[in-house]
C-alpha cells in the first residue's frame, strides 16, 4: 500500500531538490484550499505530491508515454506542458491510482480546461500561488483564492496567457478553452 | 454585372458613414498591400469593399445567416465577430461571387486562422492597419507590413489577443490557432 509518505520519497527521487521544495509548497496550499472549500483534503493532498511527477524527464521520455496512450495532440505544444499528461499515465499505473478526479487533476494541472472540477481548480490554483512562486500578481492571486476559487484560477489564465504572449510561445489551447469558460461564466 | 462600383454603392447603403470610410481606407491599403506581395490587387479591392458588409446588421439577423449554413459554431463567441462568417455566405449570395480565395478572406477576416492564403493575410493586416486605425501599436504594424507581412500578422494577433485578455473578453480558437501557427513557423 502506498502511503502518502512513501509517495512523497518516490517524488523526491525523481525531481530537483528545487522543484522538491516547490512540490511541498503546492501540498500545504493545496490543502488549505481543499478545506476552505470543502474538497476532500486528502485528495488534494495527494494530487499535489504527484502532480510534478514527471517534470525533471526527458522529451523524448513523455513523448514516448504520450504516444503509447494514443495521446499525442500534446506533441504539437511545447514540451514544457508535457509533464502533467504523462505524470497522469504514469502515477496510474506505476501507483495503482484509479481516482478519477484525482487524475485529471494531475492531466490538466498545467493547462486547466473549461468545466474543471473543485480538486482540478484546487491543484492549479495551488500550482500557481503556492508559497515559493514569486511573480507580478501573485499576492492578489493569493488573495482571491481565499474568497473566491474561481476569481483566481481567472486571474491566474489571463496572466498565464499574457506570459506566454510577452514571451511569443505557444498557447494551448485547452488554457484558452478555460480563459473563455470562466471569462464568459462570470 | 456586377462592377467594383455598383457594389461599393450596395456597401455604402448597408453600413454607417464611419464604418464606410473605414472600408474605403482598408481598400486602399488591401490594394497597396497586394502590389507589394504580388497578389492579385482586384480581388484585394473586392475583398476590401464586400468584408464588412454585415457589420451593422442585428445578431439576430447574422445568427439566422449562420444557422442557415449550419455553421453554429460561431455564436459560442461574441456576436462582434459574426460578420465575418454572416459576410461571406450573404456576398456569395448576393453577388455570385464564387471564387474561393476572396470568400475565405472575408471568412475569416475578423479571427484570422492558422495557414492564411496571401489574400487572406492582406486583408486582415489591411483591416488592422488602415489609415483610420488609431492605437498603440499601429505605427509599428504599418511599418512591418511594407517589409514582412507574416510580422505585420503576428504583431497584429499577438495585440489582438493581448486586447481581449485586458478586457477579459473571449477569444475566439481560430485567432489562437492563428497566433500559434505564425509563431511556430517563425
Amino acid at each position: 500500500m502506498w502511503t502518502k509518505e512513501r509517495l512523497l520519497e518516490e517524488v523526491e527521487k525523481q525531481v530537483k531538490p528545487s522543484r522538491f521544495t516547490h512540490i511541498l509548497g503546492v501540498i500545504d496550499t493545496a490543502v488549505e484550499l481543499a478545506n476552505e472549500n470543502g474538497v476532500d483534503h486528502e485528495k488534494a493532498e495527494i494530487a499535489a505530491v504527484l502532480h510534478d511527477y514527471c517534470k525533471a524527464w526527458s522529451p523524448e521520455r513523455m513523448k514516448e508515454i504520450l504516444l503509447a496512450h494514443n495521446d499525442s495532440s500534446w506533441l504539437s505544444y511545447p514540451a514544457v506542458t508535457w509533464h502533467a499528461p504523462a505524470a497522469m499515465y504514469v502515477v496510474r499505473q506505476e501507483f495503482g491510482i484509479m481516482d478519477h478526479e484525482l487524475l485529471t487533476a494531475i492531466y490538466y494541472h498545467t493547462t486547466g480546461r473549461a468545466g474543471m472540477s473543485p480538486l482540478e481548480k484546487i491543484l492549479w490554483v495551488a500550482d500557481y500561488i503556492e508559497p515559493n512562486r514569486d511573480f507580478p500578481g501573485v499576492e492578489e492571486a493569493r488573495e482571491f483564492a481565499i474568497t473566491d476559487l474561481d476569481a483566481a484560477l481567472r486571474l491566474g489564465l489571463r496572466q498565464t496567457i499574457m506570459h506566454l504572449i510577452e514571451r511569443e510561445q505557444p498557447i494551448h489551447p485547452l488554457t484558452v478553452e478555460a480563459y473563455n469558460y470562466y471569462q464568459i461564466r462570470r
